[in-house]
């Protein structure tokens, strides 16, 4: 196995990766971005491909949620959650934070720590930088061209980076969804407590046609987990779900509910049912048991012999 | 093949019985009352019965809800229309509508003629009959109990009775719905216009038990042609319905509403799916036809193929 | 005060109206029917009418539903419940239950023995009576009709009528409710467990119409404890609802929903809000509640204000 | 009037500020980012301002989102909308694609490009800047960065910069939406095609709480023409819904819903009703008209006079 992940070394992403059972060991290539590591995946150059898809504080990530919406179909195989904190690096020669008049970081990860540098280095000018790895590594040139870079802990470590804070991020606390991705193939086999994603195209811009589409998973019990509204990039207003719901395909009450949304909304894409990383078992009502629904089947079938 | 209907011979029950192919040659035995029709059937002294279900004045025949609700199943095979108007029959002797100081007819049939009656015969005394048919043969009798009589036009011809008024009821173009029952069997094939009879017992005791059931019908764009609530004689507030829906458990949007129905109220009783004797083919929204569904249930096996 | 009833006396609606306060000393009027009793009070003649409405084993009273739903309004200002136990009174003479060739009551109480009679009286003819009364007063007669009556444990008792057997009911336990109907005028002050009745006519024949007006009450959390379906006469298939759901027109929730079915129903008819002869005090959500709906609404206002 | 906007000087969010009446000749005080532009509003040292809220192909603004979502009131005045095209400027000196080493844009910006680069200049380096105008102005440094930058056309005209290539970015027909923002007052009188916007935490995590909400508006016909998800920062899985709806405050629609919603979510935030830049008037059932529920209310208060 080999995996790509969105690089550079050193990032959460990266963490999320060294999680996976042998991924320590395996070939783990950096790629620039969302789209160039599932491409990857796609064209056979990697295996699965690691990415954030959701962050506690910043929401969904739209690269990613608009990447495995479109394309050639992809699966998620597995989720895994990294709590995000951040440190404040800096190049040699900076002992306090009043010396720091250039900081960088990604933008993402600058738009984390605002507060933090907001009371604390409020006159240090802000210069984005393309990743936070790529930031904190500019510190160990020559000529640094900033003072301070905030970063993941997992690369000033690596580096031997001089850090001067840590825990700088405002929201303590804050997490991120990472998913494996591969090729469409074999699903995991349910374990009682897993997720099922899933692309969901508004069929049509009418009044309820979200309530209908939502209706179909209240009717069998089916919650969900997250929801995020994505434009599909034709006109404003026109927009596309992307769905988690707590469950595994396997099950009669998921099967269900896919096969209203099919008929709904026959482009929706089933991503994969996969483990859920938290969470409990769902507590299903009986009459939207496997037994229920098999019953019901059996039922219906028998009368549908008699015709 | 012989026939059980609600007697005696001359009521529009017999009428209904006439229209099936066949019962004109065929042996008709009548019954004292719907519940001694049903049990012919149900124990093999009749291979059908003829019983009405429902009158667009009255309402439902809550004998017929109830017995078909009960017991040994039955199913339904076909349903026939009657027009219902009576006529005012007079014992030999009475001229004119001042001479009638008695009247009897069935308690349904003098509720269906009361207005007439207080315009034109108001100090007329009412004594209640066991059928129409009844009361108007008594007026053959030597010493008839009552002067006259509210009954049907075919038992008035039949039998020779002197009419002095005709289309006494109080609304005009009346029906009465009968429906002919057997034992479970074949189900009658699709025609393209058909309805199917269920009996739902209301899950249990909660705000929006019967809106749970409803919505198996209106999520697959099934529509209700009768719906009829009925005490279950436990308690106060403890309801079945009997319901009347547009189409055949063949088609699929039925068949997925009967599995929904089956999952919430498991003791649901399916009592047949046949031609309808009036009415337009539905018209199916397109994620509702049988290919919407076959469709999505093929997508979803698909994905559980994989697992 | 002078009170109409459904008659004769000695009927169980005479039980039911003596349990109105002060209406064991007022003026008492029998009436023939259930219109009868109504028409009273539409025209002056009675200041209320007391009425059976439901029974637990007969389900609705179609007279009474159809008389409350159509012509001048009424109001509904109380309800009463009374079991139902019927008695056999026999003519002087009879002693044994094989002595019984002839029987007579009125049908309702009929058919709410007749697994009874089937058991301990199989050879006895029936004879329909106007009323439980009319048939046990017939007893009385120098030549019966009949030789056994089945009648209320009242008639029995103040007719001194000999009873072979008591509670030959086949349904122990069934009750009767019983509503008084006035102009309409005052409403009762809430107590607290109260009940409301309304007609909603089905606004049109399209699918979902019933599940659009039952909304306005699950969106509410008021529930129904009562649903009659009626057949509007005109022709099969056209229905009213008449319905009894918890609560008080003074309740926010209760006024919210009727608000609400009266937008998609505008015909619909209030017959009265009144306290409830049995039932707990109802549980309401807090988004259900008075408090959320009037901070709800000078919020709202607050708002329009400001255009 | 003084306004501020998303700055620098010449992005688009200028662009949609110029479109206000007024504008051009006012004071406009460019912002660093989204919070600093509405804090000056908050704090009174602007009147308005322009920022920009969802984008055709990218979606919704975060930043934008979030920071109306909290924090003191404000309220939506107006919305503009700008199509969104790009052009390549160079530095002096770059005549042809090939001699394009650096590039740098905002983030945004690029990700709209990002097709558009790769098949153009594929070897060029990408340097994120803060802002499109800041990435272009540098161009005009006497050691410039980078060798292109990827802007609006209004600051390469406004500068004189060289355009090597216009109209890059990969939509054709991209649009983006902006707000005009002020301290709560005033809300425009309707014009009979209006939007209003709201912020609807979810009340809590249970199946189907979306759900309710959205029935609110469904209900009552009231259409929705943007929903966003946007996480609450506390935990994964932890959502509020940034909404527009079609209609005003001022119709009763629009007033009932969201008097309904305040009842599920009584934290939920009025943030305008105000023109629609584009849009049919709102066709409206009979059952959901001002008159409708004028009556609604009307008729109810009648009853509950009479308590």
């Amino acid at each position: 196995m080999n995996y790509a992940y969105l690089g550079p070394a050193g990032t959460f992403t990266e963490s999320a990766l060294l999680q996976v059972p042998g991924a320590a060991d395996a070939q783990r290539i950096p790629a620039s971005n969302v789209n160039v590591a599932l491409s990857m995946v796609r064209e056979g150059a990697a295996d699965a491909a690691m990415v954030p898809i959701e962050n506690s504080v910043e929401g969904g990530v739209s690269a990613t949620l608009d990447a495995i919406a479109q394309g050639e179909s992809l699966q998620i195989v597995s989720e895994i959650l990294v709590p995000i904190t951040f440190v404040l690096a800096v190049r040699p020669g900076i002992d306090s934070l009043e010396q720091i008049k250039q900081i960088s970081t990604h933008g993402h990860a600058w738009a984390q720590c605002r507060l933090w540098a907001e009371a604390n280095i409020p006159g240090a000018a802000f210069t984005p930088a393309s990743s936070t790895a790529a930031g904190a590594l500019a510190l160990e040139e020559a000529d640094p061209p900033h003072d301070a870079a905030i970063c993941s802990p997992l690369v000033a470590q690596e580096r031997g980076l001089k850090v001067l804070v840590s825990g700088v991020e405002d929201n303590v606390g804050a997490v991120t969804r990472f998913i494996l991705v591969t090729r469409p193939g074999r699903i995991p086999q349910p374990t009682g407590v897993d997720k099922s994603t899933l692309i969901l195209p508004l069929p049509e811009d009418r009044p309820g046609a979200l309530m209908e589409l939502l209706e179909q998973f209240t009717a069998r019990g089916v919650n969900l987990s997250r929801i995020e509204s994505r434009p599909t990039g034709k006109s404003l207003g026109e927009y596309f779900f992307s769905v988690d719901i707590e469950g595994h395909v396997a099950e009669e009450r998921v099967a269900a509910a896919l096969s209203g949304l099919h008929r709904l909304s026959p482009k929706l894409r089933f991503l994969g049912s996969y483990p859920a990383a938290q969470g409990l078992e769902a507590s299903v009502d009986t009459h939207n048991s496997d037994a229920a629904f098999s019953e019901a089947r059996a039922w219906v079938q028998s009368l549908r012999d008699r015709v």
